[in-house]
């Protein structure tokens, strides 16, 4: 198989705000140099794609509970550490614009002008009981063989 | 060195139940597609690779404490995030058998039919007071050497 | 881009001793044995290149707070599971004594013998309120651009 040495792949598992934070960072710096990046996102890492309006109709019990539990999209994430009952991740917000950082949402924005590829995991959205329409447009579904797939084509593959 | 394109290499130091399931899945996929795949196993995660029968005899007083602390097997891992005290690690196994996602359990019986390699750090077996009679058969033990030979004949590594 | 098999990237953003040791007991590992290595600190990872001595003063009152909320080099940083209010990294620490198992300090201190790059992430110290006079000296500064070309060098990279 040919791998192509710049290509990154990212697999984000994780919604901690700093991780997410990172891999969204790393994303938008590879894209931005001419690297193809993918990102695939499992288990409370599809809280990053979620639409913030999204319902929880025609739901299972269990699936609404998962639904009510999972962050929608990129606000409401919590720190790693540090969080504070969500002080932290309020602090971190307030530095990042006063350094002129970029925020998380600034990023995701940038990643898709930048033709990163956002895949969504099949496998976890059948098991936390995530819909095609509570996600956000645009991004791709696939199991574990186009993860796989991905990481054999990149240069390197970060698990996040 | 040769490097061999789509040899998968995965760390293992965690034992998030979310974090191995993903570990696993990955394993198991990049094995049937034909990959060869090694797992190394260190300080949380060889809770995976502990017999559920094991003693604790013949070991000093902060041995059989980290015995008692570290989980035994797959069965009893906790989430990284909404664990709510086990709740939530029940009701990611609960929808897994609806929708017929495999368990851990049997994802990792097919990890060894599957040849995937499966290796106990000693070094963190030392550390944590584990012994060989402690962990499951069919095994290897290996250093860091060990770790990073598999790292740089990989085509990936995933530090999970 | 010419990539060198055998290098090793981690790029640090946790602060738990458990991942922490791991990565600086693989750096060194690989370093010992011809590899050329390269460390990025970011966020929670930033903690392991602060001093012990270092001080507060001329900074913002947000500022001054993360200063306080972050550990200050290897001493004093937490595990990810079993932590117990800091019992647990104690038992790590005296195992590891036990066992002649190099504790983070002192694998610091080969890291940097062997010639391991240490570079700190400098949006990460912008938004954490991190000035250089508090890290540790002979070490390297580099935003994402310097993280990603270690990336694209090296063989394999660690997100840990």
């Amino acid at each position: 198989m040919s791998a192509t040495r710049n290509q990154l792949s990212i697999i984000l598992t994780s919604n901690c705000l700093d991780r997410v934070w990172a891999a969204l960072i790393l994303a938008v710096g590879a894209a931005a140099s001419g690297s193809a990046v993918s990102m695939y996102f499992a288990f409370w890492g599809l809280s990053i794609l979620r639409r913030t309006d999204s319902r929880n109709t025609g739901k299972s019990f269990l699936e609404q509970l998962f639904g009510r539990l999972l962050p929608r999209g990129l606000k409401g994430l919590s720190l790693s550490r540090l969080n504070c009952a969500g002080l932290g991740s309020k602090l971190l917000h307030y530095r990042a614009r006063q350094k002129r950082i970029p925020s998380p949402e600034e990023l995701l924005t940038s990643a898709r002008q930048l033709g990163v590829r956002l895949v969504a995991c099949s496998m976890s959205m059948d098991m936390l009981g995530l819909k095609r329409d509570e996600l956000i447009d645009g991004i791709e579904y696939g199991g574990v063989a186009t993860c796989l797939a991905d990481v054999h084509r990149s240069g390197a593959t970060l698990f996040i």
